[in-house]
């Protein structure tokens, strides 16, 4: 049985292709930079946003039609399954991801949830021998659960500390069987409604508590995936505490857990947060912690989480730039689409259509910023405006020759020819511009 | 002469006095939980807003009318002087705070700059021990001068950034010659208005290094004064580096500059972040670095910072209540009226009348924090909503005795049982507008 | 069987009391500037949020404790007006407001859905006899049902257009019925997701024609209550059509439907609109539409409709302003609590705290601000500022006897004695803050 | 002399030109869809962001580097005419605007203000008649002198009222005397700093009035150019009256106003209201008041006009797709740069590569706009989404016949059968990609 119309696998059928089933940009096999593209984006798909929901927002009901809504329990759970590998193979991607609530239903018990959970990861397990696909991270479900309402790691209820904690457990455990290349933190409730009812020094020491128990969890069950945190400033919580790259840092350096930690960033988590994307990619990159990416967009004249499918190719040139400088270029990461089609886009067609969008959205923005690379566009900006600290008195303050008083001495001679250079940006945009239509 | 026409000293008449010439809250004198409200607040002027401004904006020239506009150069420099005395005396605030480009002109030469500065900062000393009035902080102003174009400690050009070191070197001079109790960092235009042409990793790292110095110089001097760093997320740079407090953290902690630094927080670089100014104190206390604070407010419907006089009595309860949670209060630094009157508020006059708006603001906001404490209102609801880690499995985890197969363990018995209690938020609310008028 | 705990009704103990369960302001009784409290407010309580929402966000299930979820169906239905009629009593409010769906379920035909639909309709007038409650609103759900995902009287999809008008049809009987102060038309998802698929011009001429066709039909059945518009900028959809008040008066002007319709204004969708809520309500008052408001207040940090109670005394004593000076006052409107409790208060009391929070809130600021127009202060201010209207050049601009050569003429003469008053703001605020507390 | 380096006109060279000094897209000749490029765009350059600002901002001074700094008063005045006309050369761009105040230094009366005004409009005549150039526009600046701190039309004191009328009328006879296509109202000032001084509904009436004597003074002068307003939100004005296209269509419609003005919209102000550009466009087209544009655009991340050269692609297109629909396209109105070089990008030759980036990219949108609509892309959706409303009931709806009865009737029969089409938005954004690469 199909769940997506019987659509064939699709292919590159180039630019000008006028087949909506068909890839445009994204040429898997295509060599840039040394790589195929398919090495350098590591495509996901995200389970939650294509298998489990169904276009409510807080205003209606899901809008969704999906064949496997015929199912419920277990036999929904395995339909979901069924699809999510059909949707892999139709659109040639290789990686998912998945919270645990995603993909089981709960019991009416932990030990029952967990034995739902059991025999989906098993039944998944066998999918992914079958098909090769593989899964770029899994992560535990701590927010829709009436039980996490304060939170789960910083709740103000040890019980649900406790639970949580046996829930990050099993995740692990299904990571290490799944051969999970990372394991996401995503704060889900955690963060506060309102400072008047919150301690927020206990609640991030418990949080740092949490991590350095999973840690130590990973390190003594073997598993050696990558651990991921992904910021995001705000909603469900008024204020959540990862609130962005340098937010996440702060944190990760304060409680020593820098070590083991790198970030998985998100498009519109970094607009929330007031942010390019960009900048989120460098914060990261150059504190050597850019480790996956969540690849979508928001609507920057919305103030929630829009989750839409990347489609603007500024965004997507400016995110496959950072990666490319980044030293491993994507790593153990990927490029999973947390999106989700529009709730009035409800046919299955549409989760394919929104796949190519988004995949041949990043394939061109992988072209351009390769292109731009290999003519060195912003290599030589940067040579020629940073050339004063390669030598003289630029170089001695680098190598921390220079203190105020020999900066001093040098500024009082050469207080008269200042001379500043400018910096060009409406050149650089028109540049990049020409880049984006020609490449 | 008189700047502010010969106004008398503003007295505490009380909260039903209708001489807009009078406090109705803040009395000086008056003992709450233990110190004066003078030693509370330590209320400070802002040299810039209230003599050197003239109520400019980007559409339109300066609208104030000042006695001081009748001179130019060194003896305008003069006139704010007096003016700024005069206005402290009238008001009966003891500190005070100025960049080195508010109080004196700039010359052709650096010499020459340096040389109208010491001028006009003996006349301030002379005034300063004449009158008993004290300098809350001073900084150097590195962004209104075209030099600084690209930033000053993050400049492209290194000639830029040796003058910026030769100005701090000699604001630091001054800072021990007048006793300030602080020296603030603001990042002018630390930042970037483009990532495209910006080196992200050089500027943070020089802009460590820039620090790093004034550490060492300060030593060397041996200025004892407190080092702050004031946080703002944009404007006038798209980016700025110091985006908000945790952010500052952050860099602070990477660049082992943490020792060195504490935080000036102001309420409206808060908002335009994204967060409450009490989530930015209380982020600072919680870390120890709550130094100092610029007083003023926002417009929350309007992006750029508008630098209000402080009035909202929510803003400024919760601020205080911070203050008087933290570890030695406001300690060495202050309230300081980072604020201005508004263009249409051009008389001088208006600039008594906003300070006493604001003093008034922040001393009920002193009343109704200090009550709640007595009450133990937040207290007590912290009490009940944390006691589940007081004992029993939250202990264990607070304690570190936890880890994840014990909470395993524990959640497979328990997780029927969990029961969390409403966060109350409405009522809680209810409680503080209660306080605020009945304190 | 009680729903809320066997709670008393709430009285009035004045703003010193500590009991929760008690005003401590709201004293319906109180007669100010001639009218009872009550008189004044028309407070209402709105079905969705305490009867039929759970709690439930974009991002987890309900939280809400409630005793009426042992039910389901009808029976469900039933249980929520018993429980309706109890928190009217409990809070001794006189009004309350819903939507079709909310008090009814959706049948499998829309004639199975009409029957339940008076099946509870009768049983809400049986109560409102019983207890002399009165419908300040009624209108019809008509953006929850997936038929509505692309809009009701602005959809694509005629057949849904004429489902909306057969929904409404029944409303309108139904408003009559139950003897409905107003009739509301919220535009649910009268909007675009993106105009590259929208024909804007259509769509807006269809909505005229359905409220056209509303009019005609209320006449027809001589239902005579106020029609009311609420507008919304945005959420669910990205552009909601009824965006603003201005929006929506252009839309009424334009196609003659101005006489019919007056405006229902709520303090979030204000200010998700950039707008204060005060300006709206001003907006409305200066063109006689002022019709109603939806109480409660958003979180200017956070980006969608949140919805909480009304708790911020400044907004809600500038609200009572322009109502106070509405020619009518609120007339045949209401103060409605479009809020709903946070989901962290998910305990059945908390609907009474809240509902508490936003009374006392809403009788304080009608304290103050009756206070103020007692004193003329705001008039006050006025008479002086506008004063050069009154007479000379100015009357003559006001009675149209000026054009541009009289002005010319005397500006030639005039200009250089031009003299502006400053605006006082900073004074004005203090002043305000002084009525807030002394009140 | 040459103010701008002796650079030669620029041409066009084709998209794939490394030269800096050369247009990639814009081929003035190029005929699409029947008109030139040149004739579709109608390019003006703005005088005040090109020859009278500086690159200061709220926190610093000038930084342009222009040659015509040399000189002051009328001497000034006069180079910065010469560098308008060889900019205009370079660019070869057919059109400018300019406020009164740009073009000539105030006086220290009205008269002598006028006579500096006369001399240099008559030089501008004379190289106007020389160069062939035309002026898209004038309009009087009445917010930058002090005098108008408080508005000039909506002020409080009747004298600036005065005042604001003789400068208009003598901004009209030079409109008449320089063949001005358009006259422009932009509302400097007309706003409100704060409600609690404002009366709002004297304020609109005096706007109105002021509007009708323009209106009828140039009828008397026989002055024939379109009258344009100028939405904006916000800023310098915490509310701004003319907030955005539906406001000004009220405002309009109010006052019997809208036979005689359409809009100039301008794309960051239509973001700072939380619209896109397009939408603006759009409500301006489908009511018939789509007079000219602003070509500019804002950084959504920032709150602030930041009048930035536009150079995003998708706001180009979906800009020029609007004025393609609109009858008669741009019409007696123009694409004038409302834009200013960055603070950083000083030198005279970055307003050359500005103007190069904007026009290049308002062209290329112009193919991409020009390609979808001979390919009928949103025709096609379009005539296919909305089919219902053709035939049948639909048809009935659109053309009168239905009413809420007959509708009813229909529901009833019909509810069940109701199937609604996806709105397909995913794969529409990836169309118009391939349309931008493509084109």
């Amino acid at each position: 049985m199909s769940y997506f119309d019987n659509i064939q696998q699709i292919k590159y059928e180039g630019r000008t292709s006028t087949n909506p089933l068909a890839f445009k940009f994204y040429n898997p096999d295509q060599v840039i930079l040394g790589k195929t593209m398919r090495e350098h984006m590591r495509f996901a798909i995200a389970y939650w946003h294509s298998f489990s929901a169904n276009g409510s927002d807080p205003f209606g009901s899901g809008t969704a039609v999906r064949a496997w809504d015929q199912y419920s329990g277990l036999e929904l759970a395995k339909a979901r399954v069924d699809a999510c590998f059909e949707l892999l193979h139709i659109l040639d991607v290789d990686y998912f991801a998945f919270h645990d609530r995603d993909i089981a239903p709960e019991g009416s018990t932990l030990q029952e949830t967990n034995q739902y959970l059991d025999e989906i990861v098993g039944l998944i397990k066998d999918k992914m021998q079958a098909s090769g696909k593989k899964l770029l991270w899994n992560t535990a479900n701590m927010f829709t659960n009436p039980r996490f309402v304060h939170g789960a790691a910083t709740t103000n209820n040890a019980d649900v500390f406790a639970y949580a904690a046996a829930q990050v457990k099993k995740a692990l455990d299904h990571a290490k069987e799944l051969g999970a290349e990372n394991y996401v933190f995503w704060g889900g409730r955690e963060g506060y409604e309102t400072l008047l009812n919150t301690d927020l020094g206990l609640e991030l020491d418990n949080l740092a508590r949490f991590l350095h128990m999973a840690v130590d969890y990973a390190k003594e069950i073997g598993y050696t995936g990558q651990f991921l945190i992904e910021p995001k400033p705000k909603e469900p919580s008024k204020h959540q505490y990862d609130f962005d790259a340098a937010t996440t840092l702060s944190f990760l350096q304060k409680y020593d857990l820098l070590p083991y930690f790198k970030l998985n960033l998100e498009a519109n988590h970094a607009t929330l947060a007031g942010h390019t994307f960009e900048h989120e990619l460098r914060v990261a990159r150059i504190n050597g912690v850019l480790g996956s990416i969540d690849a979508n967009q928001g609507d920057l004249l919305l103030g929630w989480d829009t989750d839409e499918f990347p489609t603007d190719l500024y965004a997507t040139t400016l995110a496959m730039y950072e990666i490319l400088l980044n030293e491993g270029g994507i790593g153990r990461g990927g490029v999973n689409f947390d999106a989700k089609v529009r709730r009035t886009s409800f046919e299955p067609i549409d989760v394919v259509y929104a796949h190519i969008a988004g995949m041949d959205s990043f394939a061109r923005g992988l072209q351009v910023a390769a292109k731009m690379i290999e003519d060195r566009v912003f290599d030589n900006i940067l040579d020629t405006r940073y050339a004063s600290f390669k030598s003289g008195i630029g170089a001695d303050i680098v190598s921390g020759k220079a203190n105020f008083k020999t900066l001093e001495a040098y500024a009082l001679e050469n207080s008269h020819n200042i001379v500043n250079q400018s910096g060009r940006l409406e050149l650089i945009k028109a540049t990049v511009n020409q880049y984006l239509i020609n490449s």
